[in-house]
């Protein structure tokens, strides 16, 4: 199939050339001029423009994005949406809100287009291991897509599929998103207990090889983990701050609304904010409180 | 009544004034003799052994220990176990550990000797307010000492009573520490909302003056809290450093064997480890993670 | 002064009763006709609409709002808004979202209302000791009601306080009904704790009254909670299902989205939510999971 | 090689199995006959007490033990620790808490013996895909012992390691367990999320599918997961009853003995525990609570 791929970040770009080696041919759009000419550099055909990028495409048009949620994402898709025709598709493949996604899906059904919620896992490893596609949206738009999933895809038929309506696709990642904080949040609690046994002088790494195979907490992320402590066992000069990008946080807003309860994901995020708090007014204040009360010193701050 | 006082720290020293002023007699034991002056000062009597404070003491005698949980207690106890005869009391007013409580009494008991383990909250409040006492012992050893708990009290008939047998006061006293850690932290909690609600301009210190009077969260510690926003309403200078004093550990292992749910003293207490935690390897790991399989950026150590 | 109360509810008819009783005029609206003649009885008088509401009171008028947050406010809000005047002022009292106070306070300043937006706290005991109230609104608009504040707080200059612009007043009490859960849970396990502790056979009402005075957890939710022991010690016949009602929920968003790490208000949160999650997929899953990993035995559940 | 095994149910009979398909000879004991005939089905020996056993090894005997951790393992290191000669070696292949075998250990080395503490993880699926194994012992004994360890595990040198000195072993596998109790926990809750979010009618195990290939949640406990949904999807007739195993609770109080915040695997072994507390003493204290301070009704049980 010929798609139209807007945003060639490292997502997007490395998205183009797993479809361009599967065979499919993909006109690029980024307002980067470099990401233009890398893409072009594999084999791919460049707009310098939505409009331009649209005029490319071959009716009914396919066009995929992956930009960054939020504004860019409301932008372009408003765009396309006066740009585009009807059975054209759209596909977003970022990480927007499962909400937002609906509200665009029905802008654009009113217009008799297609809109698909892809949500991708797989990070800078899904170019050589095909990516985890969790998809919404009607089932016919999805079928008529069959042959470029099949090819993002680690397999043919494998790590991909429709959830559900528009909205179930971007849904199903955000939990995806929140449970990944959790599983990581547990192996980073794990290891810094092992860290913190002095007396046995662990070797990280050779303790992470050790459970990759066989073990009951073998994962894909312990590989990583495990790859992470190879190359530095002390984690030496990396900052303990630890961003957050908005999944998780609706992850925990969305299981609130649903009365389930869902602490250790929950918990997981918290604790992304807490290592960002590094003059933690809490702490300070219950420093005081203990002062006030039971007349317990408090350390002071270095001027 | 006479009594004797081993430990004329902070604690000691103001349960002593508070004793002489209800007109009882009180004869202290310190290694300090600063502490033992001071307490002379107040019209007490002193010692400067063990041995000689056993001797200035009218059988039956009584003997209340205010001295630092762990070695310096047991080292107390035991000593006193061999200087004291049957009929004789040691009341323990410290921080123990419930158990070890158990475990001495069992050791005096075995020797015609009464222990008491006494819980015992007030903090620096304690000399004006009187002091929450939480008692365990045989009821007849803790009925004979009920003149010393109603001038160390903050009533006659309040905020002191036996709660059970031998340990049942330092377990009841053990709990209180631990809803103590989670009551301070909901409180800190909030006003860290608060605080970085910068729109709002809020006034800390008049929020809590606000909630102190009619509102449901009055308390206490918010009457405290309140004074040390007031003192220090930006916290300036203190450090984002909270202790924890061996209670809260005993009450989240407690909670664990007693197969009771206690997620938010936990939280409380793992709060304060967290405080501590200022190069924190779980949060260094997770960043390494993030960067690994998104290729996401690691913040750097300033060198 | 004389103001007009909209919602003769629990909290509405006891503020009406309170201002009657310090020397106000009240005339009363609830759709409820025994609820408006239950409030004549108390001396006020009273509409059976908001349109006689508005007749009934002298320019500028001042209708206070005591009715549940969400649409039944929107709605008041909204008819209000056509049937006031200039110069005239409606204070929210009830728990609405603060967002929705500074949507609302924006509509009636662009037609030259005020809107002062009014956290109460102190629930069915506010009649008698007084209604700790967080103010939001405009200087002049807030000092105006002067004399109604000052009746409705536990004292003349106790317990209440304009905090900020609209919106800082409901603001104010989210963060403070957040707070509130902590300490419930705090309490709540710590008193689980002792329960679960037989062999000390303890006495959890008699608890309570010993930490009521002198203690560091004391506070008014222990005295409350002290009574609700000491009138079913064993908390017969009630369900463990325990209700939440949004303010701790936008607290738990707020807290998120000012990056404020909040764990103990927030797993008071998911606590509520735990209580009434009686066949717990997570944990079904978990005993699934168990199985499947290590052969453990799973509990069937009785048909 | 030849060893002993004692302790013959799932897991010693299953690495019986494997030993034997590798070529060593076992002899096996267990006071259960039928668990003995069943051992001796495959090829190998087996003995009716620890005397027999100990008489039918060759010297430098090697014993492993695969029996209940605690009181169990307890007497069989006793009483092989009197029937063993200098220069035999004893593993224990358990889930021993690692501050037991470090005392074992220490009795053993006391009188020329060898005590290697292996924490072995792979549950069931072990006898087929190897077992994962951390080992903690003196340099020497462990290599003694390295054609077994190569047998069992899942390659030749994959999956099994000496991590340290005796105890290392067992304190590695129980931070791997504590792992695994988070792992497990954040798995669990997505999936109650995505199963509350009833608009978009998801199915689970398809969802499970789709990320076992190329998403960032892969894991073999997600193979797992997605089996047993497979299997059962709505998990029918399976209670929300969660048994924890010891490991848990010792990472939790080894994590804070270490003062490293462990809040997710605390909250995981937490989340264990309220599975089984159905009356929850907390929650009815806290509806009670909120009927004081608020008046709200209260929900009762059914007799």
């Amino acid at each position: 199939m010929k798609l139209g791929m807007v945003g060639l970040g490292r997502m997007g770009a490395n998205m183009a050339e797993r479809l361009l080696r599967g065979g499919h041919e993909v006109v690029g759009f980024d307002p980067n001029a470099d990401a233009r000419k890398a893409l072009e550099a594999n084999g791919a055909g460049s707009a310098d423009s939505l409009q331009a990028l649209v005029k490319a495409l071959p009716l009914p048009r396919v066009v995929w994005l992956m930009v960054p949620s939020g504004k860019i994402t409301d932008d372009t898709v408003d765009a396309l949406l006066s740009l585009l025709a009807p059975g054209d598709t759209v596909i977003d493949g970022g990480n927007s809100n499962y909400k937002d996604s609906m509200r665009r899906a029905k802008l654009y059904a009113d217009k008799g287009l297609h809109y698909v919620d892809c949500g991708t896992s797989g990070g800078v490893w899904g170019l050589k291991e095909g990516y985890s596609m969790m998809i919404g949206g009607d089932e016919q738009a999805v079928e008529a897509l069959r042959p470029i999933f099949e090819t993002l895809a680690p397999g043919k038929n494998q790590g991909w599929g429709r959830v559900g309506p528009v909205g179930s696709g971007h849904f199903t990642k955000m939990v995806h998103n929140g449970i990944e904080y959790g599983l990581m949040q547990a192996y980073a609690e794990g290891f810094s207990i092992l860290q913190h046994k002095q007396e046995f002088g662990l070797d990280l790494h050779q303790i992470g090889e050790i459970w990759r195979t066989g073990s009951v907490v073998r994962s894909w992320l312990l590989d990583l983990t495990t790859d992470a402590l190879g190359k530095n066992p002390t984690m030496a000069g990396i900052a303990p701050y630890v961003v957050d990008s908005g999944e998780g946080r609706w992850t925990v807003d969305e299981a609130v609304a649903l009365n389930v309860p869902a602490p250790v994901i929950t918990l997981s995020l918290i604790e992304r904010l807490r290592s960002r708090d590094t003059e933690s007014f809490s702490d300070k204040l219950l420093a005081a409180m203990r002062n006030e009360f039971g007349g317990h010193e408090i350390k002071t701050e270095p001027k």
